[in-house]
């Protein structure tokens, strides 16, 4: 962050986060005995029994059904890398807020006190019983892949990595509609995923899912290809599914030719690599605050310019995403979240601004109060067509 | 639970807990992109750096100042036993329900898939960053000593087991108020109590402490006394501050002479024992929904009759102390709940009906709303006191 922040005024956010960003509020009157005698003791008990002689009735009879807990390890926070889980949880709260305000889920920060793979799967499958999903959080690579694997195995409500998932169910959105605007088909488009970490493993399957077929990813080290003898176990399996050309070299080798590049690096692209881009492309460059091209180069080189940023035209954010993905997720009581539902998610997003294409509006605002029950709907569809859902 | 029942209607309450009983609500705007930019990305990162740089900063910067993890295993709920997470949540819903109503804490239930100690306890240990104190609840006996003792030694916020110390802090109250009413000492009166569980050890331990000199306890194979060879670590600690003249036999042989009998024991006591109990006493007749002895027996036999039910006078509830415990030790900044705050909060809530006493109010009422900031002041002075607030 420091200088390159898009103009935010270090005493007014720190003033807005006192105190923190959220509350819990009752939904029952407590304000005389027979109330109490309701929704606690003895009342209560009968609730106890119900849902002791027929679980699935928790869903129904307790918050859980439209909670989800938002679990980091506080190990790849924002840009900020491994602050710790105190210092994450401000970012943990703002994720939150942001799952009422667009999703109406009730979300609850869990900072987690571990950095350890098997700890942290185990606090969560403890934790369970107690939400309706869960959402993995700025947990840093290669670990994020194991424990939401696990997560996804051993329990019965939906888990979902954001920073794997939510960036790429935006990023198949965004493509969609870039596709649809330069009149091609995503089949035939040749892609640089610049970055293989938890966004870019996710973007590339994702876009893979939604009928993408060439696509080269690149990492610090240059392109994944067959002579790389560096490659984890998460690479190496995304190599599999890679670069059908089998080039090798460097980003500027990977980008020859290609007619999209997306970068979810952190790191920079220079200038002379972009040149050897196709005509009428697209440029995602999506690193948070300083993206690996500037837009107005990258404007040079391509048709549609996406980033991550909010200052800039076309901002690929995942709050188009996850606030609906778990509001379908939990309306249609869905016991994890497919494949199907994140294709359905990403159409959503796109058919949102579809009639109204333009190469500054290839996503919906932010802001958008259409999107997240698009969003939902989709989701929750896909759930019951996907056969998910508690019976 | 069931016939004995005091009037609720299966119907009504299950409407009511249709859905859960609480809901999180975002307390900042997040209307324009601007305000996406302060609560969220880019603005949060300056808070993030802010406590990774100070990490007291995270109780004054989010919302774990004002909360606290409802956190239980179900393994002894209510009256109900051993039902589980998922039975047990609209316990604990209502128990943060009760902490908002009346405390203006932020209490988040979290029930959890183990029932296993070192489990529990690791579970809790991870998520202690996330929360500004711990509230055990309904853990089974004697695994909750020892629980809530690792916790409260391995963390630096307070953990604070409801079902004991509550309990314990509400009788020590009302206990005091009875002896004001019959012009005695506390530390004069004979002291049976009947239950030698979570609650039966935490008021004998707290009643000692606040000046009570000769208690028996009694489990269901009477007297604990230095003949019982079947007494767990637990027992045995509690014999050796407890039944200063050795007596030894059933609870009946306890009563002979005695001014209290507090029952905490869930089991039934025979009229014919009562009957050897000194003149002008006190019988707390605690177990719930059905009172160890009937309310009008017990009138036969002693002065103050007290029980945990709202439908006969003085109810020995436990929402007279937790919300305010928890907020007076939050307020204070406290790292642990130390014995000189309970004691505090034992006395705030006597204070609050000391003036108007009678035999059927020596308590106050539990939707008194003096009661919460009555105790929560004297705890954070306590606390102040006692040298546990942070710097």
């Amino acid at each position: 962050m420091g200088e390159s922040d898009p103009g935010v005024d270090l005493n007014r956010v720190m003033e807005l986060h006192r105190g923190g960003k959220m509350v819990v509020e009752s939904t029952v009157p407590l304000s005389s005995r027979e109330d109490l005698s309701l929704a606690y003791t003895p009342g209560v008990a009968k609730v106890c029994e119900a849902i002791a002689a027929t679980p699935a009735l928790a869903m129904d009879y307790t918050w859980v059904g439209h909670t989800v807990a938002v679990v980091t390890d506080g190990s790849a926070v924002l840009g900020l890398g491994n602050i710790g889980p105190r210092a994450a949880m401000p970012v943990m709260e703002g994720k939150a807020v942001l799952f009422k305000v667009f999703g109406g889920v009730d979300a609850v920060p869990i900072c987690l006190d571990t950095q350890d793979s098997d700890e942290i799967v185990a606090t969560v499958m403890a934790l369970a019983p107690s939400f309706g999903g869960i959402n993995l959080e700025d947990i840093a690579a290669p670990r994020c892949f194991e424990i939401e694997r696990r997560l996804d195995e051993a329990l019965d409500i939906p888990v979902f990595h954001d920073d794997q998932h939510g960036t790429a169910i935006v990023v198949l959105a965004a493509l969609r509609n870039t596709a649809a605007l330069l009149d091609r088909k995503l089949s035939e488009l040749r892609i640089v995923v610049s970055g293989a970490g938890a966004a870019g493993s996710a973007v590339t399957r994702m876009l893979l899912a939604g009928g993408a077929t060439d696509i080269i990813v690149a990492d610090s080290q240059g392109i994944l290809h067959s002579g790389r003898l560096d490659l984890n176990d998460e690479k190496a399996s995304l190599l599999a599914v890679t670069n059908p050309r089998s080039v090798a070299g460097s980003i500027a080798d990977a980008l020859r030719g290609a007619d999209v590049l997306i970068g979810l690096s952190g790191g920079t692209i220079e200038e002379a690599a972009l040149a050897g881009m196709a005509p009428h492309g697209a440029i995602f460059a999506m690193a948070n605050p300083t993206p690996e091209v500037h837009p107005s180069i990258a404007a040079r080189y391509a048709t549609v310019v996406a980033t991550g940023r909010s200052d800039f035209p076309n901002q690929i954010n995942n709050v188009l995403a996850f606030p609906g993905v778990f509001r379908g997720a939990l309306d249609a009581r869905a016991t994890r979240i497919t494949e199907g539902m994140k294709i359905a998610a990403a159409e959503a997003i796109a058919s949102v601004v579809a009639e109204s294409l333009t190469a500054d509006a290839i996503v919906p605002s932010p802001l958008d109060p259409r999107v997240a029950p698009a969003v939902a709907a989709a989701v929750a569809q896909a759930a019951r067509r996907d056969g998910v859902c508690r019976p």
